[in-house]
């Protein structure tokens, strides 16, 4: 399963459906955001697949964490929200 | 039950303090963040608080949504995490 990662620019819909999609598929997903814009964009997205998933009647928890990623030789601390069937 | 209000210049520590406080006497907390920034405090604080938590075995899950917020006359929308025990 692949990590959805999320960037400040990265559309919210466009993460949503990845979010729900996975989701659907592996009954969890997990998301990847650093730096605060990412981390704002992830939470809306979640929010609209939360909804999305809701009108299938799968709801969802979040479960952030911290994780060290290395990015261009330079580690740097993400934010990662485990998202899992309540 | 306060909601737990974070801005972008709160401190994660004392929020994640709350965050415990509150979910040890309710046994559920709610934060609220508007901005990018506090929406990333939020998220850090709430990593921090589900260490505390965790080591009294109090397992904590987040959730999510939108809501409508009046702030000097003008609707903004908050994003606001309800944290329940698992």
């Amino acid at each position: 399963m692949d990590i959805i990662k999320v960037k400040a620019n990265s559309r919210t819909a466009a993460v949503a459906g990845a979010i729900a999609g996975v989701v659907r598929e592996h009954r969890h997903a997990e998301i990847q955001a650093i730096g605060a814009g990412a981390v704002n964009q992830a939470i809306k997205a979640l929010v609209l697949a939360k909804g999305y998933l809701a009108e299938d009647n799968i709801i969802v928890v979040a479960v952030p964490e911290f994780v060290d990623v290395e990015i261009e030789g330079k580690v740097r601390t993400a934010i990662k929200l485990n998202v899992e069937i309540r």
